[in-house]
């Protein structure tokens, strides 16, 4: 349910509207000290308010850590964080059980829950739950580190415009390491640039756009996984499905794979000195499940915010006829950007997950 | 690792060329008498050596039920059933081991398991170890139409030849009747006589194609899933990644979305007499990973066949250099078609787990 | 690790002296409004500082819920409560990582978690961790109220002292009733008495007394459970064991069954009514893993407090070396009776996740 | 539910009177080669017919490995063994339904399976199903062998005899291997002798006797298991209760704890050369969860053989009223010392996925 890991468990709580959200992150070794600093750094990539592209929501999202830390190094026990929830407008939600939000979990909650399902901000569905997600994802990103392993992404599609593709056989650290630095992580800055004004002329038009999340891990090593239903794919997908707003979950070449001849697809192992490399990478750094040494490269669709200004069409539950509806408050043209860190962060917390076992 | 689900566990043993294959399948409700032979023709469906796009090997593959069943019925405890190898030709695969083939899990599974790794026909990585899942698959798409629900899927793309699209949110049980009857399952028999001409070329290049499979499941009550990790789309995607050759898992317009803006893409709830449904289901069903009630939409992309006759660049592992490799033995140009009761044999068993839970 | 049940999911969280402890309790169905008063005059049985049997650091146990309620009902959101760690002597503990305390988790803790574990009051072994488990227990044990399921226990024995015992097969629910009202929980007032004796005689002689909690669940139903390893032997002893100090769990007659004879311990069948009862219940209720409907008995011991005011032997690890030891700080001559409510709520938790399956 | 284990996974199938029984391991380290006839001398402990105390059923229990090892040594794929069941006098269970036998899982069964469980020589629930844990368990053993680590269990109690019990602190490896020899194992051959006196004289009576196995393991290093939920004492207690006639599992001292003190029930930890060890080790080799190092001490209780040829009191479900039970068949009159290699088996098992995630 909300519990993410086998031996790195990761539980989430709250909702966008309660006192509180927060996670347990369980399974941590001990003796890691992390670096706040830098974990606070991480947290402000989701964080919104501070770019056009986002909602104007502020959140003062310091985590305060109540367990797992003995002067700043983990003890062994779980570490604790919250995160206070302040700056909520709840009246904007007010009659949201009756009338479901298109493509939101309005509908679904309240079949399941009923009544007293927490709509307010989308509760527990709410974006903002991610940023406990970050908040752990941090944690595994620095212990990744100290293992030599790399995670970064890019914004591979907004709308109708592509980011240049890296060579998935050969992609560089360095290359990862400057995505991670830039506040609109693509490797075309004229990409990035188109890609801000498709946000833009979404937003001006009171609608929203999807895009591609391009997620990469270096240095993994060879032999990570398990067969059949215990594969990188299978964790991963079961992992980065659990972002909101997520359609799509693919590997190396993806869904272009479908369309590409077998002599095209395969990767033809070559010598890279003493270490076996191959010549291309649409496997994305898996075969059968288990991690080959090359760069681990998933692919993740993310919708168009479902929340937009533009009037819609709905349902009232209670009288059981259409109406219209026009939803206030603040949303953010393309989720995409904020969602670059937290597909990093699951993404981290799954492989750090399956290094552990 | 080789087990699937929570509250319906199939557990899948054997490799290409062991002494056999087969499955435990744990909490399927007493009482429940299978058709066994609907269950042989569905199981007939994946079977090789019947179609011009499939192998030669000749599989007798009817599975000899060891326990779970009394008179017929199942009585509450697993049922076991094993599938004899008898057609083996191991000598085809002599010295694989120092040679991996591209594409293939031979070198990390070497990687991960050492020399003592089963390579005759691909060991426990074999698409032959989806017999079994197709015989666990049978049982639960029985349980399944017990409840009103039908589970088929279609070819969507073979290469570069696109299937039709029926409409998500309206298709009828009688259209998935229809599909699930057809040798080469497709909507549009125009599409499908291109596709198999598509594996044919190919086949004669020495080649091999890949394609997508969108299996859809109707009749799903709403509100079955749970949110974040434990959704529908987090389970499904675990699950359908176990099959091999899988690339990609999407949901309802999946990929797509990532260019569709929020005014496009978002479902409008409408009125259906009493029922709500939706006037789209971009979303495939699944909103906050809870079900909606509305059709259940997965896509997955399939790589070409990584078994091709034509010759490839390797790796000798003990020599540390380059190899020309030529793969000898019988391998469909295209795993799609016999991969189509593959895909609903695992949506079955997630969906039926997920709706006994 | 931490974390407690398959569908309702208890995840426990601090140190002794860490800013907080607290837990994250996933899966209780949504629409429950908890009785708040009552919850806390569930925890206040744990609380310590109140008998002349306990130790007198003041605990303010006030869960803070951070998460999963509106408007005082829960939400279907996980629930999450926190409980401040004020009255922390840390001082006590200095040095005690290198002179492991007998018969505490010290020794252990220190190998696993190397010197960074946190050994202020046990750190996450402490007893205290015992207090969110009380929280989450407390909501099981008004969840199964409202399904007609009592749970309560009663000291069965400590040191030397036996309380009388029930009549497994027929006990009453108004016996169980008027346990839980009793600060001391014994059937027999004369036996509590003495218990009380025995306790406080430990404690004037610088040492401490174990005992035997007896837990009883009166109203499940017929059915649940199991076969194999997910029977309710299982599933209640895996989570007992999680209690600090427990070193046994039994069922009905337990250990005493191994010197009977099967015509003395056989529970013959008979009609009650119209319902299927027995005359006698060494079964203590299951039979294959499976509840019979008679009541639920299991038996669990615990060892004396193992922190004793007398001078102990133990080792500098540091130097290799034996050295005399004299623990200092607050300790329970007897941890039985504040265990009582801890082994309910565990009872609780697990047998209600049990239901939920 | 019939799947044990984390790391290593065994999944048991099978009923009494089923074709088969057999199970599935998963999770083996690769280019392990068992030693098939020690396997056999392993299995054979557990068999019946041999001795006086034992039923006469014979079975031919040689199980057949249908995946898994390839020339001899684990592939990295799952072991599948199958043991045929053959000698089956079915015709001897016909009514039973009707008519639960005392202390079986018959009744429960029913209510949960309805009419559709195998109630044919107790189905799932037979002891039978023990077979293939032992052989899972043979696996087992031979592995922890391999790194230093002997499990074997004696006949602490039958009825009112008990055997002499080793040093907890000290018992030596030699005496252990010397247990592992005997028929029947015991440390002092008088007790033994006087244990085979009482369940012959319960034989004699048309009735059968209980028992305690203690099982040691020996070797351990310090470190493994983890805290509150996931200790060594919930994992083995979570196993051990799933062998059939389980009552209650205590770690070393076990229920004795609760009538000490501890002044006398603390073990002083002690230097043994430049190892920590203990003076006496009444906490079984865990504390909080966590090895010691010293030796594992597990007690295991049994309960009398249901079975007997006594008659007896139940009640006829259909008709609602009492009657008199005369159970027919093979029965063994104490259970216990075919349960000791059982016991063993499933130690091994759980204490080698402990080491190995």
């Amino acid at each position: 349910m909300n519990t993410l890991g086998n031996k790195l468990k990761v539980t989430v709580f709250g909702q966008s509207h309660a006192p509180a959200i927060g996670c347990v992150v369980d399974g941590l070794p001990a003796g890691f000290a992390p670096d706040m600093e830098r974990l606070s750094a991480f947290m402000a990539r989701r964080a919104p308010g501070q770019n056009a592209w986002s909602t104007n929501r502020k959140e003062n999202d310091i985590p305060e850590i109540l367990s797992g830390l003995v002067e700043g190094r983990t003890c062994g026990a779980p570490v604790a964080a919250v995160i206070r929830n302040s700056d909520q407008h709840s009246r904007d939600y007010s009659g949201l059980q009756r009338t479901p939000r298109p493509s939101h979990a309005d509908y679904t909650a309240v079949i399941k829950y009923g009544g007293n399902y927490d709509i307010r901000g989308g509760g527990q569905f709410s974006g903002r739950l991610t940023a406990p997600l970050c908040f752990a994802g941090a944690l595994a990103l620095q212990l990744l580190e100290q293992r030599g392993i790399t995670v970064a992404a890019h914004i591979a599609q907004i709308e109708g415009v592509f980011d240049s593709a890296p060579d998935f056989a050969s992609i560089a650290r360095t290359e990862l390491e400057a995505l991670l630095k830039k506040p609109f992580p693509v490797f075309s800055d004229d990409a990035g640039m188109r890609m801000r004004q498709a946000i833009e002329a979404a937003r001006l038009d009171a609608d929203s756009v999807g895009g591609v999340i391009r997620c990469f891990a270096l240095g993994l090593p060879a032999g990570i996984g398990e067969p059949m239903f215990g594969g990188v794919e299978n964790r991963l997908a079961a992992a980065l499905f659990g972002i909101p707003a997520v359609r799509g979950v693919s590997f190396g070449t993806g869904f272009a794979a479908a369309g590409m001849r077998g002599s095209e697809h395969n990767d033809p192992f070559v010598m890279d000195g003493d270490r076996v490399s191959a010549r291309t990478n649409h496997a994305g750094g898996v075969l059968g499940g288990i991690t080959s040494g090359l760069p681990l490269v998933v692919n993740i669709a993310v919708k168009p915010t479902a929340s937009i200004a533009k009037e819609q069409e709905t349902v009232d539950l209670e009288k059981k006829e259409s109406i219209r509806l026009v939803i206030h408050g603040r949303h953010d043209p393309c989720i995409v950007p904020r969602a670059v860190p937290v597909a990093e962060a699951v993404t981290a917390l799954t492989v750090l997950d399956m290094l552990l076992e």
